[in-house]
């Protein structure tokens, strides 16, 4: 098997741009320039492969019947979510996206990420109602087809758990890959009802300043929203890449908060009270702080009410479970993100941050939702250390490792990779290839 | 039960812009204006409901557990493709997409439209190979794994089947809804290799002019394609909205022609042999053309290579099987696209073509996918003909029934609602309301 490579020594036009092979962008644009991939594998000038290209089996026999709904090939199994509690023991579910495996900007409805407390509940939409009430002018019930009533609206948005990363708290870096580190964030285009427009219809009382969103389900979650973000892009979420929601993200409704904390994002909902103060629900109060540290001058304190899921980018590829199986030129891809608005730049480095690049940027990036980079570099077999750094439009970035931890602290101990002791964790994550092209978690 | 509605005596501050109900586009920004759904139920002045608000089962017990892979709630089972083969005869199998009850611009994966002729092929994308060869440089074989070391591109992009919208040829409008109607293009967002850069790394001869394309299930359906359109939004797409293809779809990898008709978006792609001529394969000689109306000049000849597909659009919502169960403002909704590029305007009539308003379009536009257009209708409960009209950035728009029979003629008798004796149909879609609410299609 002749197998076509050419060597930097080829006059390559493209210019590295940052440390350890890190290439200028722009050779994405046309592999003329990149032309060291050479990942085809030459057949001779008879035109007879190397190995012969034989008919295999379903080119000979018929296949199966297209079904109503379709799912994945069985080749393809492994791209699934990783359940916390697969034995349905009685304590929450949690299943995690495999991004590691995953390409693009969308995560298919399959795939996206549910975190669930009394199991998925199965609710009949014609029995289903949302009640608005409290410091409103006329309280009123939506049924499932009143709201569809109402003007749509679609838009990207991730939806990311508080605890996402959680991993990254501690002390030594979690031996684990991409889907367990930061699995607990998904993107869909949503589609449903702005919350203004119903709270235009129920008319809104002047005390009101909050609201307190509540689920359908046993467990009935409760949270409490500041009102101005209920007024702004709050939607109650009917479709879901355009089909009803998945049962396990909210069928048949959900909350929407663009950006903000996943668990505000409150599933099968089925009641809003405007209100005055915060409800100082369990969720708010108990699970959803985050403790400051022990050596710090606020230890017995704790942030509450952290709204925003700040900006966070992770390389998709490679990453821990990938092997490079030989040097040569790959593509770093990944994605990024940011509660505040949109992604204006993701930085690359090779080196473990000593020098960095610009990755390009999948257009067109949307406010709020993932946004997918890439970048080529060329792997000289050694050992390197990969890591992404992300800005949004209102001048936010990813903290280092250190200056995160020298603010927010981090655990004595991680009990187990799914420990959620603390959240908001958005530092700079690091893959170590070593020249074997295994490729692992590290810090740097 | 006491329901708020408000008649058009309130004073109501959205004005009428197209006749028979249709208002001004900006009402959808927010309902104050708009004010007169009224969907809500009223609850009387204690607080306690009309109807008393009893806790549902799915309150008081546990669900069930979260799946490696989620599929549709089971209240949402009508929310499925139809088959026309549910018996998988040995013949083709067509799956229609249900647009009538989706939302948004995104297909999600278990509802993209497929058609196969010999089933859905079983194929392990560790043997898969595709070559490309003919008037190459280096004729060169690519595993699925040496394509993922290629620079890859995401983009949304429709696809329809050159055949899609066929029973609008019919010389009587046909009963039937929009899946039966128009269930044959669909969209998603793509991530693969674009074919240029492969065909970089082939090295093209100057003789090549075309390429054929060809799939690896049973039938190797094979099709021609200008070697223009491959050096230019070509795509070997290997994920569709993020994960590996849908079986349906063409895992491990489909050739992707933004805009283009469907059939020559060859699915299991195994082969491109670059050539000076099209193969005039069965496909493209005795399928894939639109043969003149017998009263033309014409007649006996047929178009051939109707690569484009065409600007069309559709009312989504509602339509037939749809019930507007009284009088009141009610949200039209629908998508539109274009094989030229971006949707620039959709016009809707509430009178069957007398008069018309301009749509608000759910932004962002893309080029060669859906566009989500809606408008707010107030139905006064009498006669409507609703119709949508789409314009694209080449300034290109949908015909009226008239002007397309005048140059394309109709069939004598439409056999049955598959039959696809002619394609690339694109006039404008009519659905008549009666003063039942009930919705079907119409010519008008």
């Amino acid at each position: 098997m002749r197998r076509l490579t050419k060597t930097p020594d080829d006059g390559n036009a493209v210019e590295q741009v940052a440390g350890n092979g890190l290439l200028h962008r722009r050779a994405l644009l046309g592999t003329a320039a990149l032309g060291v991939v050479g990942a085809g594998i030459g057949i001779n000038a008879t035109g007879a492969a190397a190995e012969p290209l034989i008919e295999p089996p379903w080119g000979l026999q018929i296949g199966d019947n297209a079904p109503p709904y379709q799912t994945p090939s069985k080749f393809a199994k492994n791209v699934v979510r990783t359940l916390t509690n697969p034995d349905f023991q009685p304590r929450s579910s949690i299943a995690r996206t495999p991004h590691h495996l995953l390409e693009g900007t969308t995560t298919p409805n399959g795939l996206h990420f549910t975190i669930v407390h009394t199991g998925v509940p199965d609710i009949d939409p014609r029995a289903h109602k949302l009640l608005i009430h409290g410091l409103v002018k006329r309280p009123l019930v939506f049924t499932f087809d009143a709201l569809l009533r109402y003007p749509m609206t679609s838009r990207p948005a991730f939806v990311e758990c508080g605890g996402n990363s959680a991993p990254l708290f501690s002390p030594k870096p979690i031996q684990a890959d991409l889907q367990a580190l930061h699995g607990l964030a998904s993107c869909a285009e949503w589609t449903g009802v702005k919350l203004s427009a119903l709270l235009d219809e129920c008319g809104i009382d002047p005390g009101a300043k909050w609201f307190i969103a509540e689920g359908a389900d046993a467990p009935h979650l409760m949270r409490s929203v500041p009102l101005s973000k209920g007024l702004d892009d709050a939607m109650i979420a009917l479709y879901q890449n355009g089909e009803p929601l998945m049962p396990g993200n909210g069928f048949p409704m959900r909350l929407l908060l663009p950006g903000w904390e996943g668990n505000l994002n409150i599933k099968y909902l089925r009641r809003i009270k405007l209100v005055a103060e915060p409800a100082m629900s369990f969720w708010e109060s108990q699970v959803y702080t985050e403790p400051m540290p022990l050596q710090s001058e606020a230890r017995g304190k704790a942030y509450q009410f952290t709204f925003l899921n700040e900006v966070k980018s992770f390389i998709t590829h490679p990453s821990p479970g990938h092997e490079l199986k030989q040097p040569g030129v790959y593509e770093i891809s990944g994605i990024a993100y940011s509660g505040r608005g949109k992604i204006t730049k993701v930085m690359v480095s090779a080196d473990g941050g000593r020098s960095w690049a610009e990755a390009a940027l999948q257009g067109p990036v949307m406010s709020k939702a993932f946004t997918r980079f890439r970048l080529p570099w060329r792997w000289n077999g050694g050992p390197a250390i990969l890591q992404s750094r992300a800005w949004d439009d209102q001048g936010h970035s990813q903290p280092t490792r250190a200056a995160f931890i020298a603010e927010r602290g981090q655990l004595d101990a991680m009990p187990s990779v799914l420990a959620f002791k603390n959240h908001h964790i958005n530092t700079i994550t690091s893959w170590a290839v070593d020249p074997h092209g295994t490729v692992k978690h590290v810090y740097a």
